[in-house]
């Protein structure tokens, strides 16, 4: 286990109606008007956002909305809202709805403290100093940013998708009801059961040593999702099923499973010019990317892939050598994606061979041309993944 | 999974030397000055008090100190302790050792702030409205209290041993270098075993439905602790041991493998008469107890015991039946305590047959005469239960 500081300081209100506390809960944090950021409208269809502003206006707490945050949310409705928030003096700002609508309240909350670009933060030219709180209400379990410490950002000019990671970026508050989720097309519940699969793997595939604890955690939260995503899938009411998806997306991505880890981050380097270039979701990009990535980087550590085979795709440890273990592991790991009605190939985006040198390019390359750190990928193995992947 | 309100907002530096850190994250909380307090002397003798008053002093702030904290600590330190913490006008109180400190610390930072006696708290006569924050430097993985919303004292007089729960007593940082636990007595380190393993099966033994994922975190973190315990046991300077120990510790009594289930609590309740009338360990008194509640409770929920058994215990699935299976994983857990050189019987501790009723007599019963939520325990079932244990 190496060192670490683990500062996850959010209040989390989980279970049915969990919407109809935010009053009284942001009166607690003192704030007296926020900016509720949402989406294309699903919430103000389902009643959601009715709810939550009627929950602010019993409570005397006052607010101001910017809808319209896209899939892969973009940099210009940023910017709107950092004018916004400073025009009308919020306190913070709450995102109302999935990963897109709560990483641009991020992104809005660093922004109106900054006297520069907000856009300096993702290309990790500046740090943040400071940062309005952030709250949260979660309509769907995936992209666990009502906990994490990141927020993903897609430029509108130069397309580039970057992340930026920061205390300040742990949200204060975050409301979460499963029942919220029922109702999402299949297509999008499964790219959340990638979604949140694919932030664990890039904390279990490790070359920090005496990891136990945290591989239990990682191992138990993975066979939890396994089971609770074709539930969910089928029975679009089950309670279970959907509140073990939302608590896992939760603990997936804020460090809860993982202290004490290095962590990779190189399959969500290379996926995110794929969504990008390609308007593909992410969870869907992933799903196509990482048993290719576990493939290329399975002779880096087959012991690990092995154990990932028998511990989470229930690989029977009788059968075969180590290594076609892990094999299995990986293929059991396609097939429960497929079953979930996921892609498989690129070629599913539209993406082409032509394209591949592009995509290519667009990977966040450190300064030594490699991304991540189990085994650093270079751009040889950033297209290799990618042809393996057509 | 019920619903719950999660917030746990300890900041965690974790790892070899994170005591060097204690100046600086203190400095963070913007405290000026903080009262140490610390047991009978052997964090002077590791030479640690000197270390962490060196990290404040480096920069720039003040402390004052108050040693002498016993194990199963009494409500008299506490008062002096108020008194000093008012007096001195600290900001904040920092516990530095095991349990014992930290739940000091913890009262007095809950008295310093309250006008009346600091033991209402204790006796469910207030609850608390607010309090200095509080920071531990631990050096025991056992308790959790780094961590946890709770404190327990033993009141001077009437040798009640009460515990108070309140968000309040989470510390707001927690310093935990685990190789300050080395050098413990193997009778420490296996209380401190019990201890965690306890907390563990008080959340683990619930009526909660539907908590598989919280049942795989609470799995996989007693796995963690029955390899990792008899390792630091033989292997003194084994760190991964150590550190795995020392964060299951934390984990096991923060919520974090729990949230959404009823807790029980009855082990706990009906084993601090036995701590404070006979001066035993905590973590000893528990690991009597919990195989002989264990057997109780049984016919309550067999297919809970026997998932205990097969998940924790490494019983195997095909042999007998499922209460076979069940008490099979009893007996393991007992065999694990004893192969730790932990007692099997009050007697160990001198109590006798004769000792039971007033031992009964002093369970915090609720108003209607009962411990605990799994299978609430009346007054007959303590005494079963103790008379089955001597």
């Amino acid at each position: 286990m190496d060192a670490f500081i683990f500062h996850n300081p959010t209040r989390f209100v989980f279970g049915p109606e969990a919407e109809l506390q935010t009053g009284e809960q942001v009166r607690k944090l003192g704030i007296g008007k926020v900016l509720l950021v949402y989406g294309q409208g699903s919430v103000v269809r389902s009643g959601l956002l009715a709810r939550v502003k009627a929950s602010l206006d019993a409570t005397g707490i006052q607010h101001c909305e910017l809808g319209g945050v896209l899939p892969n949310p973009l940099s210009n409705l940023v910017y709107q809202g950092i004018e916004q928030a400073r025009r009308e003096q919020v306190d913070a700002v709450m995102g109302i709805g999935g990963g897109s609508a709560i990483d641009t309240a991020k992104a809005i909350a660093l922004g109106t403290r900054y006297n520069g670009d907000f856009w300096d933060f993702y290309m990790a030219k500046a740090q943040p100093a400071d940062a309005l709180p952030v709250i949260t209400v979660l309509t769907i379990a995936a992209a666990g940013s009502e906990s994490s410490n990141s927020s993903v950002i897609t430029h509108e000019k130069s397309l580039l998708k970057r992340g930026c990671r920061t205390d300040f970026n742990r949200p204060r508050l975050s409301l979460m009801n499963p029942t919220l989720t029922y109702g999402l097309p299949n297509n999008q519940k499964a790219n959340g059961v990638s979604d949140m699969m694919a932030h664990i793997f890039e904390r279990y595939f490790t070359n920090s040593k005496d990891v136990t604890l945290s591989d239990e955690l990682c191992e138990g939260t993975l066979r939890t999702i396994l089971a609770a995503g074709p539930k969910a899938l089928a029975e679009g009411d089950n309670y279970a099923a959907h509140a073990d998806l939302m608590w896992s997306g939760t603990l997936a991505h804020n460090d809860t499973l993982s202290p004490g880890r290095q962590q990779d981050w190189s399959c969500h380097g290379i996926s995110h010019a794929v969504s990008a270039h390609f308007g593909a979701a992410h969870g869907a990009v992933l799903a196509v990317l990482f048993p290719h990535w576990m493939q290329h980087q399975l002779s880096h550590d087959v012991a690990r892939f092995e154990r990932f085979a028998v511990q989470v795709m229930g690989v029977d440890t009788k059968t075969g050598d180590e290594k076609s273990r892990a094999e299995a592991g990986i293929r059991a790991l396609r097939d429960f994606f497929n079953s979930l009605g996921l892609p498989s190939t690129l070629g599913e985006f539209n993406v082409q061979e032509k394209d591949l040198e592009r995509l290519a390019d667009d990977a966040p390359y450190t300064a030594e041309g490699t991304i991540g750190f189990f085994r650093p990928l270079r751009r040889e193995d950033v297209l290799a993944i990618y042809r393996e992947a057509l």
